[in-house]
């Protein structure tokens, strides 16, 4: 394992503090500085230990995590770049990646081979550095989409950071990357917020909702996510998640004349196997 | 509360099985006679002390629960009939509530005045009289559809069976009741099908259950739902839930161009009344 004397978090929210806690219960850090634009959020950090100080920018960092809402990763890397020594190592936590991908090669230059894009799929039910936690990745998958421009040792680097916090650590290209979240993810949030919202606008919400149980409750769990988090991964991954929009209603509409002609045994084929589908999953053999 | 003297539960699955532990843990039955057509679930339930003995009819009940798969209903009704004392009063428990009206005048002739339908909204993640527990219906909806012919009478004795369960009991048509669950139970069904059956079918299904998360399970728990169920569900209900699947693939026509234009603002509207309309559910404010 790799040790990483000064680590620079920017945006010291959930996932932000709960890597520089993993890094320090990993004991792969020395001291970790917070970047941030609440002071009081900062203050919560370094009272809680998740960060050793505050710091005003990266200057100096041997690791840097780029954890602030996707939306001001340009910005932010903007200003990261000068503060970069040859050295250093970037990474991110974003949702989407060609986008953080363009946003690096416009703003780091000739330092856009210290950048390896990241992306840890983690909760964020709860968020801000309060909701930190040393164990967040344990277990979990985290996504590098490496740039030609890394260097094998970069890479390495990187893997190793989020591996100490007990990630398992895959890598694909941005554009697969995309497009797998597309459907695993960004098209499910899509249409839990769209049957909410079907029903919130009826005459008869309040009869619905009245009676709506378990089942709608799970299925649309996702529905209360961050609007703000998810307007800026649906628009910073609009092209493949129209793709799979676009191919889910076409799943509808072949589904459609199986229930208008209620050929009962075409609905229980197809349910079984997607119940099937489903069980194989949840049983780990799909890896 | 009234007392049911003889009760007879035709299908002593996980619903029977309740129903009938639930009357007697509230003292509001003599007892349970259980009828099926699996001789080990029968004795089983005997054996826990969910029924007081095996019969092989209804003959002499007071109080009647159908509680086989609804595709069942019609045949079952029909071998109930002539052992229907004047007296006696029958329920069900399916998930829909046209069709089982309809096979009740078919099946019950004069004697349909007796019979009360109703659909308790109670999971059914687990099956069979192993899984049956007197807090089932405890704090949960049950939905009676009355119908033209019951007597004030029967009606208070239904209503008063399933409260003595523990059941929020409330009245609706049989055809308000079907548009209202073809919303909110239904449809999400249909939905979570389609989308794990679209994944499992493609090249990469591997690829993508691989790196599908928590908000993926929760969104398709329903698609681990029976099969067999869903699927007499879906056909004896397809009229509404064709009507609500339309008005869905209108809805996501409708959120298309948002996404296409990148129309931030409008996704994040969407979104946050989405959001809001569940919290304020989650939270009781509708009912």
């Amino acid at each position: 394992m790799m040790r990483f004397e000064k680590v620079a978090v920017i945006g010291v929210g959930l996932i932000g503090g709960s890597f520089a806690l993993a890094l320090k219960s990993a004991n792969a850090c020395g001291r970790v500085v917070g970047i941030g634009r609440s002071a009081a959020n900062l203050r919560l950090a370094l009272d809680s230990g998740l960060i050793d100080s505050i710091a005003a920018d990266a200057s100096g960092a041997d690791l840097v995590l780029v954890a602030t809402p996707v939306a001001q990763t340009p910005q932010v890397l903007a200003s990261l770049a000068p503060q970069l020594k040859p050295s250093a190592i970037v990474t991110d936590a974003g949702s989407t990646k060609r986008d953080v991908v363009a946003a690096a090669r416009a703003a780091l230059g000739a330092k856009l081979r210290q950048f390896v894009p990241a992306h840890p799929i983690a909760g964020a039910e709860k968020s801000g550095a309060a909701a930190a936690s040393a164990d967040l990745f344990r277990g979990k998958r985290v996504v590098l989409t490496p740039l030609q421009e890394n260097s094998a040792a970069s890479l390495q680097a990187i893997e190793s950071a989020w591996s100490a916090c007990g990630a398992r650590v895959s890598r694909m290209s941005p554009e697969e990357h995309d497009a797998v979240f597309a459907a695993v993810s960004h098209l499910p949030h899509l249409l839990a917020y769209a049957l909410v919202h079907e029903f919130a606008g009826r005459g008869n919400s309040a009869q619905l909702f009245g009676y709506a149980a378990g089942g709608f409750r799970d299925f649309t769990r996702i529905a209360s996510s961050h609007p703000e988090m998810w307007r800026d991964i649906c628009v910073a991954n609009r092209e493949p998640l129209l793709a799979e929009l676009d191919r889910y209603a076409a799943k509808l509409r072949a589904l459609r004349p199986l229930l208008e002609r209620g050929d009962g045994a075409a609905l229980e084929k197809l349910f079984a196997q997607a119940r099937a589908a489903r069980e194989r999953w949840l049983s780990g053999e799909v890896e």
